[in-house]
């Protein structure tokens, strides 16, 4: 079944070729001092809400004894029904014991829905560009991942309904709000499409929803359990996570999907983990009841609403027509394409020069042949607005350099 | 390569059939109030080091804004350097940089071991009696497990040498010290045939050992890793946990492999749920650094010596020659052997209906053709000295009445 490698070992055959991860390989010039990056998928650290949690977790202190034994796979039961609320106002309504489960963040919801329904042999369709841990975590089945393509509004849904019939795929993964990396929104018709399919098709549609509640313009569409009904909720699952609205070191997520599923996804994780830490879990908890995640989240819009709007504004001003992009309504990316002969790749080195670092768009694609060589991820989440003007002129200037054929040294993995 | 289910999925060939806990089956009887439960594998709640656990988080509230970020998916480099501190006082040296990996606890660790090396059409082995999520989390590789045999002295390594020498495993499994289920600890000899068989045979030996430190009788014996020498360290892994010595609740393990299983490990963890709570981690290693860890626990162990004395005179001084055990030297768990013609499973009706419980020892066989019934795990972590005797009275009561042909209403899923 597997070939030894040069140390002898035999791995498992996803296993056998160690992916590196491009975006990573980023990482030691994105933390230089001085360097501007707009490269991370991360939150804003500034805007971390250390008070409330720590106020949140010095109440869970004063009960703590009870919270450090092994607990329920599926999560602590005061945690569920604030999770369930929380899905109810985006417009899901669940039963918090029987189709809802908490997890270790959306990664880890991913994961685990992907190895109750595939195994070598079957397909799953994820979106492309898309964010590479979902497919890592669907690639790690064994199942054959195809791709959909998707673009800044979102997954093209045509496309994907002719892929559908052609490889008949047990789950389709996507985010409908804005996405990563393309900070996309899908219109209320394509998201109905969307579910019809699924139910059609008998497929499980996964909608990852990490970024939804980061909107700072426009009306919110529902998410796409919500528009299920009857039977097609059978085919629906939503998956949400509390690192980019509470903190990414919680890891904390939850799952809602048929009973059926989410039984299975819970076995899954007893073998996987035995459970999310009920600690950080009562802290979770807390924070809600305590009313401050509908304080905080209102904090993180306005803050990423500010500079959303400065970066649409430093790029038209600064770069004008050599980029083309749409300014974001929400979350945390902007999708932005150089419309010159330079591509994205063969500029990084100038920037990374000029202290300016973006993740080039072909990182997003599993199979670099499709990928679009000009688009660039912009996140605007981490940089306050002075940052985001003199990274965007850094990234002009770099562009200039670029285009004027000087030197540069920098060699970057790809 | 899959049936449907008759709601109309199609699971992965391990979820087609849910796998009922035939331990959590257990749980309604053991909740109730009044009785004595020596049925869980959980640690005693009441030992949990509340304090120190509040005086470590404080600290990290401190500093929380520099642990609510994306961490390293291997872990916090400080509590690596502690967990390496750990392991070297049992014996075991590595570098914390390239081959420790902090883990959600044993059973991720073993999880993810399993899933680099695993895949259908490969062969691994574990210990029959074993601890049921172990065999769950290897199980879901979709590898054939096979089992060799096991008991009061720990695996029997002639009957698994054969079996090596016909399956050709990737991947054994052990618990070398108090396992679970049997209390048993492997002796000099047979940890260093099983080394020389793992190098020779070039399987992956894991040792998970969670119950290593809770040591209160007789001298500890190094564990697997610390025996390997040369070229034998790439076949042999450790994993170990803060489940028992600290609490479950904080989800923390972690891995001493080779560096290239390792780095596998960790971009599997990455796909899993990205990183460990940087929290927890924190709160950990602020915990280990501040002397704590090694003050509690031999507060652990003392009590659990005075209540496997306990059970252990109750059991000989109330049941007589109707058991056969081994007073446990460490850990959590006797493996009890009814005498007479009444088998553990035909017992616990009666023995619920006295108001005690235990786990029959068929629950920890793959196989139930090859269980032993007259078996049964107590758990004497859990109760005090005094609920003991009272337990063990019970279970003699229980025993009368059942071979008394008493009628009992109690009917327990099995």
């Amino acid at each position: 079944m597997s070939s030894h490698s040069v140390s002898g070992y035999s791995f498992a055959a996803p296993f056998q070729i160690p992916a590196p991860s491009p975006i990573r390989s980023l990482a030691p010039y994105a933390n230089r001092p001085g360097t501007i990056s707009m490269a991370g998928g991360y939150p804003a650290t500034e805007l971390f809400d250390v008070d409330g949690l720590n106020a949140a977790a010095a109440k869970v202190g004063g009960r703590l004894a009870s919270c450090l034994q092994y607990s329920n796979i599926d999560g602590q039961a005061g945690l569920r029904m604030q999770l369930a609320r929380l899905s109810a106002e985006r417009g899901i309504r669940c039963d918090p014991d029987t189709e809802l489960a908490v997890t270790g963040g959306s990664q880890q919801s991913l994961a685990l829905l992907g190895r109750v329904l595939l195994q070598p042999g079957d397909a799953a369709i994820i979106e492309s560009p898309g964010f590479p841990n979902s497919r890592q975590a669907l690639h790690y089945t064994g199942a054959t991942l195809h791709t959909a393509p998707s673009g800044p509004d979102g997954v093209d849904v045509d496309a994907l309904a002719l892929l559908v019939e052609r490889v008949r795929p047990k789950l389709v993964s996507v985010v409908a709000t804005f996405s990563n990396p393309c900070g996309a929104t899908l219109n209320l018709e394509r998201r109905r499409r969307l579910v019809e399919l699924a139910a059609r098709y008998r497929f499980l549609l996964v909608e990852d929803d990490p970024y939804g509640e980061l909107r700072f313009e426009g009306e919110p569409i529902p998410p796409l359990l919500a528009l299920a009904e009857g039977e097609q909720r059978k085919w629906v699952a939503y998956i949400a996570s509390m690192s980019k609205t509470m903190a990414p070191a919680l890891r904390m997520g939850w799952l809602i999907a048929p009973d059926e599923i989410r039984r299975r996804c819970v076995s899954a994780k007893a073998a996987d983990d035995m459970a999310s830490s009920a600690w950080i879990q009562e802290i979770v908890a807390q924070y809600i009841e305590d009313g401050r995640y509908h304080e905080h989240v209102p904090r993180i819009r306005a803050a990423y609403a500010a500079r959303a709007d400065a970066l649409a504004r430093a790029l038209a001003e600064e770069m004008g027509s050599q980029v083309d992009f749409r300014k974001p309504q929400g979350g945390m990316f902007c999708w932005a394409r150089l419309t010159g002969d330079i591509d994205s790749t063969r500029l990084l080195p100038y920037a990374i020069e000029h202290e300016v670092v973006y993740v080039p768009g072909k990182a997003f694609y599993g199979d670099p042949a499709q990928a679009d060589l000009q688009a660039m991820r912009l996140s605007f989440a981490t940089m306050n607005e002075a940052q985001i003007r003199t990274g965007i002129v850094r990234l002009r200037q770099a562009l200039q350099a670029c285009a004027a054929g000087e030197p540069t040294t920098i060699t970057v993995p790809t």
